[in-house]
């Protein structure tokens, strides 16, 4: 077990995960990893970032397909990215404490670090309005937008680690950001820590 | 809307809810209903309290076979009890701030009344060594026990209420009350209210 403390934010898109991360992270003095991680992985597998941030969660073809690929010709692309992806993430665990937004650092970490497990979501209104206003306007409805991802989101995690995305047994905690705000949610797990 | 704030826990059997909503109201100084629900439930409805406190939840035979049952016939025991659950919680609701434990109250009070909607777990082990502490030894080994009765919660209030138990989307906030303490989760949740 590494002796390094660990906060990993799952979070539905647009609930405001990545932000709450950043708070945290600068409230107790600790590095976030997010954006960082995409950069890592990149200059590692020699994928671009833009093709890494959508592997897996996003893309249409991307993960579903690779999903339901058929192995036996070998690993896809994203089984490529997934074990860098596990190797980085272990590698950043070993050497500080931190906190990590995404891309399944709690399941890679699971009986490695001492991690605190945070899941973040909120209701559909909150969410649709705030990606608008982080993201901007695109051509697909804010509600469309967002069903989407949640699904290969969840698709990608059930994938990967065989856990329920969003199952509350999963976290040591999860907060509705809508309802309790942002700040609060922040103030809570650095609270925690 | 009604005017009074109360807070709701559902919980995993063992994990220390209610528990922690006693500490809760005790903190806030608002009574918590949890056995005393059972009381005026077996009040109104001429059910003894042992009754009520299994049905649904956990007798063998009680509300999966209820479940399966030919409404045809009408409604069963536990379609009853659930219309004066449903009748009782909501008149606790209207007359006064307080916290509510089990018995789907989220669900019953959606939309009615400003609730913090709470949901307490924690993992096996955790939840095995205190059912034994709390309730003492049975001829049933204490995780079959607990894998039984998180089995029938979750299908009593899937068919009541149609949402998933368990679902961190379903809640403002959910703890593990094995990782977090007993203590510090009643502490969040006054701090919250």
């Amino acid at each position: 077990m590494m002796k390094n403390r660990i906060i990993t934010i799952s979070r539905e898109f647009g609930s405001g995960g990545r932000t709450i991360g950043k708070m945290v992270s600068e409230k107790l003095g600790i590095p976030c990893y997010d954006a960082e991680l995409i950069h890592k992985i990149a200059q590692e597998s020699g994928f671009s970032e833009n093709y890494i941030k959508n592997a897996g969660e996003y893309t249409p073809g991307g993960f579903l397909s690779s999903a339901f690929a058929n192995r036996s010709f070998g690993p896809t692309n994203e089984d490529y990215l997934w074990n860098i992806q596990y190797k980085i993430i272990t590698e950043l665990a070993e050497k500080e404490s931190c906190v990590i937004v995404g891309r399944c650092a709690d399941y890679i970490l699971k009986d490695k670090a001492d991690c605190l497990k945070v899941f973040i979501h909120a209701d559909m209104d909150f969410r649709a309005e705030r990606i608008v206003k982080v993201y901007g306007e695109r051509e697909v409805v804010p509600e469309e937008r967002l069903r989407d991802k949640d699904k290969r989101r969840a698709a990608y995690h059930r994938f990967y680690t065989n856990m329920k995305w969003g199952c509350a047994q999963n976290y040591h905690i999860c907060l509705d950001s809508g309802k309790l705000g942002i700040a609060k949610c922040s103030e809570i797990i650095k609270e925690l820590y």
